[in-house]
């Protein structure tokens, strides 16, 4: 059975593809192309279903959606027929929201008779299970970590981030709709109110959503993320063993030594 | 009763003495002076107990403690005999945080005879009951403040903050240990990562933690978060009503308006 990845932007498509035991086949919303990853079908959303049939004579059985899309602004003078059926469920999940839009174009794509599967089924070896991946982590890292991903189920069962930074016990930013990105960069500005890094410089903490549907955003960390945790004078990063995707994890290991960092996928 | 307001810096101790039915003995730790405030008694940790007796001769029954001060350093040759006694307790309390600190302060203050009580008891004025205290509250409005009480609920269980931004559904940020100022500093830098304010400009929402102590640490408005608000891009401020200081009320009114935002006290 053929696998087609639905690649939004970004580098997770191409990481997936490496990952798979067989190429796939790669398709990619128009405005949307992965980096490093060359697309075999490009498709719009106006022209959802006759995209739909393409796969399904190309013999796809199963679906994998990898990396980031925006809702995308829609041209009705594009709509097929069959798409036109669908735009009233579609133009109700929009308007609710990136997940909604998701969650309702799986749902699509499962009544066209395709699996839609997670990167975790795919390419399980993209998601590190339990262990010290970098560095070491002492009892303050611990301690920090636990209260970290308190923090992160407390944010999560009302909706709201995978991640948070605590030093010495002290929560010193939470991740919200600006992203991983943005909280480190805002850590790494708070100068002062920081407590003293000799007593522990602090962990950033990554997570998935309780409850969260596994096929669709579960979060990403990758290099990028460890230089912003240097920069943001952090002693490393921790997370969710088997919820969380690393790019390039040989990579990571490497840098995260460079750095001086700990990478700890916490059991 | 005499009442003694032991104040550490900005503009809440003056703003209480100010609604006071009668004025109050101001005492200061040394370096904390309070802005626009005559200090009566200045104090040193390391001589605790001189001061706690002197209190007691000016006929002081009760304390409230109001402003912010830090940790101090001590320094061993002012020790007094009797403050050296209490010395492990305190040292034990600073190194666990600043709410261990005042927590075991508090338990000197009533050990030795003093009630301790709490702004909104000396001064409930500065602490508004449920309205809308300036500009109008949409639907919108609402939704984004009842999801950021929702949202601050859950941060209180763990500890966290008191704060947080919400627009449209989507939470901008989380007050964390940095505070309100750098908070709605990050929401003003997020730019395009916000939706558009066409449809909503969002709510900076503030309330107490759950089960906090609310003598001390009560969460505290005023002119200057509305500004920030504006700078922010937000459409107003709600808060907890009856948990809320508001320093200078009338004068946030006025700025409220001139600034076009809404300050709700949210019942």
């Amino acid at each position: 059975m053929k696998t087609a990845v639905i690649a939004g932007q970004g580098r997770l498509p191409a990481a997936l593809a490496a990952a798979m035991t067989e190429a796939p086949l790669v398709a990619a919303m128009d405005g949307f192309a992965p980096e490093g990853l060359t697309v075999d079908l490009t498709f719009r959303v106006e022209r959802l279903v006759p995209f739909l049939r393409a796969l399904e004579r190309d013999g796809v059985g199963q679906v994998v959606f990898a990396g980031a899309v925006t809702r995308p602004r829609l041209d009705p003078a594009l709509l097929d027929e069959g798409t036109a059926g669908l735009l009233p469920r579609l133009m109700q999940a929009m308007a609710a929201g990136d997940d909604a839009t998701l969650r309702a174009v799986i749902g699509i794509f499962e009544e066209f008779g395709f699996a839609v599967v997670g990167v975790e089924t795919i390419a399980p070896a993209l998601l590190p299970g339990a262990g010290v991946l970098a560095g070491t982590v002492s009892a303050r890292d611990e301690a920090d970590a636990d209260r970290a991903a308190a923090i992160v189920t407390a944010l999560g069962a009302v909706d709201v981030g995978q991640g948070a930074v605590v030093a010495q016990g002290l929560c010193l930013g939470v991740e919200a709709l600006p992203g991983t990105d943005v909280l480190l960069a805002q850590v790494a500005g708070i100068g002062a109110l920081r407590p003293d890094p000799a007593r522990g410089r602090g962990v950033f903490y990554k997570a998935a959503k309780p409850g969260q549907d596994r096929r669709i955003d579960l979060p990403t960390i990758g290099p990028d993320t460890l230089r912003a945790a240097a920069v943001a004078g952090l002693g490393g990063i921790a997370f969710e063993a088997g919820s969380v995707i690393c790019l390039d994890l040989s990579e990571m290991q490497r840098l995260a030594r460079d750095l001086g960092l700990f990478l700890w996928a916490r059991g």
